[in-house]
């Protein structure tokens, strides 16, 4: 195992409640394994993580060490429901308190904390809206510095209208979702590899002063 | 120049009338340059595209000579104004087009045509939208096979409320605007040249064969 | 029949190919008359109508007379297929072009053409894309001068991934799409009917007069 | 005052922090008054509201008596801040719990308890994605019951990238923002009015009934 990815579940229910997220999560951990993948799965709302934008909120913030397991890891991938179609609160709590991340640039090349990890999106939800979560939620992780392989998006929705989640639906059969599980798990990790022993060089902070050579 | 971008400008607006979203096309044109990136840009709506989900929907229709050159590119940036809040309709057509690439995938690995080439967008408008419009159109390269890196996406765009574009209100010197064309430039150019050397190796057939073991 | 709705099917694929979109908004027409509701359905791409921000783009252009049609209406249905997790291009199109209305406003009130008509959707995909197809589309109309009544998006969608559409699918059968139908119908028609009697008074002209004493 | 209006402030922040989304909404409810609306303004993370989808989660949930309000308003307005793009955790949060009252029907109706309730939102961000936040949170409202008349969404961002804030930035001083903020509030205020006297008489019940009839 030669690669670390941090899971984080952000189920809206606490442990030891059922997630259907979590259920696609292992299936997801499962795959990437046998291709050198370490995980880690972090329910976040079994801790307390207050809303904020800083990356560390004081005494009784659970969220430093969350974000330190982050910063340790080569892939970070987000497990989420949907909810009302977009991706549910405790998703959004998670991307914004890695706004925080912003201000803790590499002092040489400016780099945020995340520049380089590979980014992946796990989505459930009894129907539609896998399409804004997942891509809201890839798309603010490559502002924050991370790469996005092709076919990260792992997600199971049923037919409109309220129905069964995953679970209880036999999600765990369904060929387009276990199919993209596969090309997800196969390209976060071959992505992750190629990056651990090509890392981006791109100097932020030069780039920085360039332009307000040529800006107001 | 060892590397070949092509832009697709997706203004409503047909030649020679200025396109705010050309102009700031050409800006990251000319920071690619002199990275080794040789660009061509296409203006869409240039060309008679019918609407449709096939490569190519019979005489009359200029896709297939724009799908070949995307084809033929190691970057592929697309440019879009904003209107209402989201990408405009001929960014969303070009989208629409490319679904019929999935029908062209690879016959050994399935890869779809884009598969490994490097995706960046370039958004202008008046006011408010950039995020979804630069965000949805990423999610959907990389459904199409495309790699995002991180801040890829360039924009401008005014305060609350219709106002000046991008040229009449001096966009040209906005400095977050003018650092992000930088990170896309040198994130895109390096992206490229490592995937050139280290195609991605997926068999997504393998994989689709894989899945349906253990689904219905 | 006292109600007028006037419905653009938004399907990419010209008369005579089979619309998925249009099985659907048939579905509503039909539910719709016995409230009093005489509606006209309008294949938006068997016309010609250019890309553009403009009420009326010349020569050629078929823009006009929609609109006129959209204008002498009491109800306002935008029917649309899902492609790549969003409302589909000609839907886009069509709110363009409609960005000219801005432009048409009443001398006196200012109200733009559309104030007061009562809005609803009408969607089909294969899969997700729903929530965002409709939210966009509904709230794009509101700003436009429409009014939404409560559950006044119809829609059906299958489940993950690519497969059958509404017809092949079903759909008629789908109870939650059908009850959602119903729920439009109802409302909008009631609506309507309530607006027809109690017209908007706000005048914008005004409003607009008092908040530039208070700004820049 | 006849009308009565409740706006949660869906700031990150907890009192006494100063919110620039609380400045915005300070502005509405000050044209509201004059029109007759008296608003009561619940700065949701002062309370202590576990993430969740029902009414009520027990010993310790402060949902219960912020709900309470809502269904004893005329008039709903959500307010929150934009980060990445969309709508802040806190107003997601918020949307979760209403999706609670989708149980609480009227047992002779059908109707949700925020059926004919008029719906406005109020956004700030230092940039981009105004139309987002507020386009989403306008059409899960209808989902959930609302009216949504014309021009109710009052936002103010500043230009692409980070920026100051609504207040430091002089927010209060735009036009558009300034302009927005009355037609919302003349908008909710007569529209409120007029259903109070003309409740939506849809049967929810009714129509499930006959949609059963034709569905599977």
């Amino acid at each position: 195992m030669d690669l670390k990815a941090v899971i984080l579940n952000c189920t809206l229910k606490k442990s030891p409640e059922v997630s259907n997220t979590e259920a696609l999560i292992t299936k997801v951990v499962d795959l990437m394994a046998p291709l050198g993948v370490e995980s880690e799965v972090v329910r976040v709302v079994d801790y307390h993580i207050p809303f904020g934008v800083e990356s560390d909120l004081g005494p009784g913030d659970d969220w430093p060490q969350i974000y330190a397991k982050l910063r340790a890891a080569d892939i970070l991938i987000i497990g989420t429901p949907i909810w009302f179609g977009v991706r549910g609160s405790v998703a959004q709590l998670v991307i914004e308190r890695l706004d925080g991340s912003y201000n803790d640039g590499d002092p040489a090349t400016g780099q945020f904390p995340l520049y380089g990890k590979v980014a992946g999106v796990i989505v459930t939800g009894n129907e539609d809206g896998a399409h804004d979560a997942a891509g809201t939620t890839l798309f603010n992780l490559t502002h924050l510095g991370c790469v996005v392989p092709p076919n990260v998006d792992c997600y199971w929705v049923g037919d409109a209208g309220p129905g069964p989640s995953y679970i209880e639906a036999g999600g765990d059969r369904h060929l387009y979702t276990n199919k993209t599980a596969r090309y997800l798990a196969h390209n976060v990790a071959w992505m992750a590899r190629l990056l651990k022993t090509n890392p981006i060089p791109t100097n932020l902070n030069e780039l920085i002063a360039e332009a307000k050579t040529v800006s107001r």
